[in-house]
């Protein structure tokens, strides 16, 4: 699994303060916990600072980087902070979070991705707002692909979101995910599948354990990365079993040596 | 879900010298407690007990249905046994666990299912021994399906096991459950598939976490049967989650209900 840690972002109170403050060290300490805890990427965003978020989010890439050599995630909508902190980024090739298909946003973001050769999480939106059935959703991801790739962009480079609803709203909204993550993992496995686990869970009590099985039913459909909270030891314990039963952990070897490792949350 | 609990069953430690004293409330209790946990069926097994398991069992049944009035899930190869049981049933509609492809088990059961009108597990294995691919599972499946249902017996009465093997021995037999489940599903939408949870983890530490996963997993593939512990409440969570995900829980409605009912592991 391709994991995106998620925890600097300023939407969240618990590391909010330290960024409006430029705490480094804050900063700094999440991105190694993260790294350390299995962060194939890590999530950068400044969104919550309106005024000057292309400053902030430079300032996150910046630092960082100085702390780990993972690749990042560029978490905005925002083309001027997006270029900002692709500017700054020395660490490898990062993923731009995100593209979706509306007219604007596409337009202003896919000529970032092409000229800073980035990874990009294109969503299944556009101008017609959040699509409602599974198959509106391939019809979005298949139109995405077609237009990332005619612009240069590799498949492999691709993570396609599919755009996940609370089940809270309804029911079927699982299953709308599940299903959009088999269809375009069957008509293009060559493509990443990647999303945020909680929006499923919104509204509802006991999210957490609906988050674990809703990140194992999205893998058991062909989901391969997820943006998620690497901290979270009993969510890291779930998706090592579900690597393992999914035929990704060669003679359960991960596992068991999380599990020896005291790493495993039973 | 269909929850068949497992828990009277002579193979475990826990209630197995209950069993060899002819302890009826120790039995009851156990029957009375997973019927209040949600178990659909009772299953009953005597098969350690190798000199007398017809009375054994008969006397399981005669047992539990003074306490419950679950139907029950009866429990044997041995056709002496399982006639003797059903003999004795009152307690509804049984299921035979169960039928296989080999020809000496499939002669002898068979009748007894077409006789007291049962329903009936059928595992995915004949006198080959247990298949290898899941491509042999479904063609097990689809030649048992063709037998049974041209004695007589309805699709819906039927539950496909496809024959769990432990991952620790085969990185690949994790996919191989979940294939055959998602293939049994597509082509034969009327017939149940149900199987056992643990073998799945058998040789490998942390295994209710990797049993808990299975479970999410095979249910998102198509599983609508499970022979589990219905006292376990961190599975009963996590498969009340599962429901929820997969559009069989609407508005969430049950799990709130759990969740306010204090019944939830979270």
């Amino acid at each position: 699994m391709i994991i995106i840690g998620e925890k600097i972002n300023s939407t969240l109170k618990s590391i909010r303060p330290a960024m409006e403050n430029y705490d480094a060290s804050a900063v700094r300490e999440l991105a190694v916990k993260q790294a350390d805890a299995g962060a194939t990427y890590i999530d950068v965003n400044a969104g919550m600072f309106y005024e000057d978020e292309p400053e902030r989010l430079e300032w996150l890439v910046r630092t960082v980087q100085t702390a780990v050599e993972k690749p990042l995630a560029i978490d905005s909508p925002n083309p001027a902070a997006l270029e900002k902190a692709l500017r700054a980024n020395k660490s490898g090739k990062p993923i731009i979070n995100s593209i979706t298909d509306e007219k604007e946003r596409f337009g202003h973001v896919l000529p970032l991705a092409v000229e800073f050769n980035t990874g990009i999480i294109a969503l299944c939106m556009d101008d017609g707002g959040m699509p409602e059935t599974y198959e509106d959703r391939v019809f979005i991801a298949d139109r995405l692909l077609g237009k990332l790739t005619k612009a240069g962009i590799a498949p492999a480079d691709i993570f396609i979101d599919p755009m996940v609803r609370p089940i809270g709203t309804g029911s079927h909204y699982g299953m709308v995910a599940i299903e959009t993550i088999r269809k375009v993992k069957a008509e293009f496995p060559d493509v990443h599948i990647a999303c945020g686990l909680s929006n499923i869970s919104f509204g509802i009590p006991a999210r957490k354990v609906m988050n674990q099985a809703f990140l194992v039913a999205a893998m058991t459909a062909g989901l391969d990365g997820a943006i998620l909270d690497p901290l979270d030891k009993k969510l890291m314990t779930i998706l090592y079993a579900a690597e393992a039963l999914l035929g990704m952990d060669e003679y359960c070897m991960n596992y068991i040596t999380k599990f020896r490792e005291g790493e495993l949350e039973i």
